[in-house]
């Protein structure tokens, strides 16, 4: 992958470019709008390296047209032609996707659809195309699978085992919403879950592993054959309760570590976030970020530390989700925008914010499936309101 | 004191201002710096209103003479004769002054000065001259009475009961230091506290009215005869329990309301604070600051809110008065720049929020007697790169 980048990056200039002035997905950088048209770029395109040829352009939904058409000028066929599989979807997603039945102070859902996977998908694809692994049952629906995919989530490596049952989880949140009772945990298909990672999962440049058993997490690390750019790692207490030494093993392959307040608490043994962060650092993540719910969260990082606050909502309907929510709007900010600097994960982690906030709006992921673009766009600025000052008046 | 600012404002041009270019404590603006001298200008002052003719201004603190150097102008010389008394100093701050002793699991102190208008006066005396109402027995220590004159603390309304005892406070923190058991309560002079409003007090602008009785502040608010810009007001559980109805009263001639979470949740009987700030809000405040803590500070005004982060801090040593720190910090920063808008109240909330987290650093005020401008402004630097984003990015 970072010789297709160079390849892009060594030429020069660039005459023809995406026509929504969009990063191309194989480069960090934004290549400059040409004069040429590109309908024309378009045209060679089509002739000289086959880019297009499968997908008449008619045909092409615009998010993806706008992705593809990146790549269109003379000198860069070569690089258009290198492997068109490859170059366009670089975000490996694992996690759960499962049953669930929930119980909240203001009522109770039918067992609709959850799992870590499953919040993670919808939100990142809002930002950049998904390679999904996980595994369901045949009881999972197929509409359920099909609207994933017309979001451009893979699914090529979730299996389907027909004659299982899908994971189901029940629980009842108390009356303040930050505590819940769980009722019901089958397990089903997730007991023996073996991953496999496809061969066209292997252009992995971020891969974010959804809150799972660590060794399954391991096993996907491990069936990558080239270190993803980064590797971010969502886990919560029960894990470090049963399955510490795994843990440990994927925390020393992991670049990005979310966990919530006490759980850093648990895992460092202090009580101090500070000092929690500064063990934990040493245990494998460079980047450790703390959510706190209704609190916000914290990203640590060397010296360096960013508080992002929450917005303080009227009404908490579910909560659940909500942490996958945060990693999907995290992880999906990044892998749009390939820069994985201390700077840029603030920005990810008020984009995870803002699609959490929307999360807890209804039920499991009913409110992730209606917003826009243009919603998520309202919240990021109201995000901006809400923790910027002005400090050079003092 | 509105009419002095209106006549300032209609004296144009200004010939000459202050020498350190700050702003005139007798109104919002900054007045140009002429190209006249400055000394011509004390000169003609001294000649014709008097102004400096009582102290030599080889005698006058730099601070003082950089505030009182404003006034300096032919065409201001009947402002600055108005009365000199009342131009300077209008942050008037009740509280009370006492001795604690803490036991934290850092360790134990002997008995301390303390109380939240002594936490209140030590801070905003770095930003303005204050004004302080209170009550102390003959055993306070007339070195600490002293120390706070040094810093611009008019002590004119600190009673001084030679006979009687201090107001003295004793408790112990929990281990997570957020919780703490008091140990000893002497209300001593405390106990029948009238407080009496001096007549040079009357220029109050901005009333800070540190947590106490709510009768006390009430009678504070009452003995001014005219209403000042700002009352900001701190409180806390104790008197929503025993004098909700004096608070109420209070409340209504509020206009910024400070309490931590659990006390807005006390005080609306509301759990989301989002709907707790719409019911406080519509009690008088129309500002409320929500302090919670190592989770920062929310402050909401009619349908906007701003959420301050706190810094996360290796160790809390103590506690004690932070709360008032906050309280002495953001008005401190408000009465210097006399800007009483949302924008000036987010930062003055930072400003606050910065004191705080010197003030946990030591026992009791030690920290806060040892800061500089300097540290105040390195750690205002530090929220600013703590809350920074970049949202554009997206």
């Amino acid at each position: 992958m970072q010789s297709i980048k160079n390849l892009w990056l060594s030429l020069q200039p660039v005459s023809s470019v995406c026509p929504k002035n969009r990063a191309c997905p194989a480069c960090s950088g934004r290549a400059l709008r040409s004069k040429s048209s590109t309908a024309v770029g378009a045209k060679a395109a089509n002739r000289v390296c086959g880019l297009y040829t499968a997908i008449p352009h008619a045909t092409l939904r615009s998010n993806l047209l706008s992705e593809r058409f990146c790549t269109i000028s003379l000198q860069c066929f070569s690089f258009a032609a290198v492997n068109q599989k490859k170059i366009f979807m670089s975000l490996v997603v694992v996690g759960s996707m499962a049953f669930d039945a929930i119980e909240t102070p203001f009522g109770k859902s039918d067992k609709i659809i959850g799992g870590a996977g499953t919040y993670i998908a919808w939100c990142a694809s809002n930002f950049t195309p998904v390679k999904q692994i996980s595994v369901v049952g045949g009881d999972f629906p197929q509409a359920e699978l099909d609207a994933l995919t017309a979001r451009n989530v893979t699914l090529e490596g979730v299996q389907i085992k027909k004659d299982e049952k899908t994971f189901f989880w029940s629980g009842k949140y108390h009356l303040d919403m930050n505590t819940r009772d769980t009722l019901v945990t089958e397990l089903n298909v997730l007991g023996d879950f073996q991953p496999v990672v496809p061969e066209s999962y292997q252009d992995c440049e971020f891969l974010m592993l959804g809150n799972l058993a660590p060794s399954v997490q391991l096993s996907v690390i491990e069936q990558l054959k080239t270190k993803p750019k980064l590797v971010v790692l969502d886990t919560m207490n029960f894990w470090m309760d049963i399955a510490l030494d795994d843990l440990k093993k994927v925390l020393a392959k992991t670049d990005v570590l979310m966990v919530n307040d006490s759980e850093a608490r648990q895992l460092s043994g202090d009580y101090s976030l500070v000092r929690a962060a500064k063990k934990i650092m040493q245990m494998g993540p460079k980047y450790l970020i703390i959510k706190k719910g209704e609190h916000g969260a914290l990203l640590f990082h060397e010296n360096s530390v960013f508080y992002a606050p929450a917005l303080p909502l009227e009404e908490v309907f579910d909560p659940t989700g909500a942490g996958d929510t945060f990693a999907g709007g995290f992880i999906g900010h990044i892998a749009k925008t390939k820069d994985i600097s201390f700077e840029n994960m603030k920005t990810a982690i008020i984009v995870g914010s803002a699609l959490a906030s929307y999360c807890v709006e209804k039920f499991g992921t009913e409110r992730l499936r209606e917003i826009k673009k243009a919603d998520i766009e309202t919240r990021l600025n109201e995000f901006v309101q809400l923790a910027s000052f002005d400090i050079a008046l003092v």
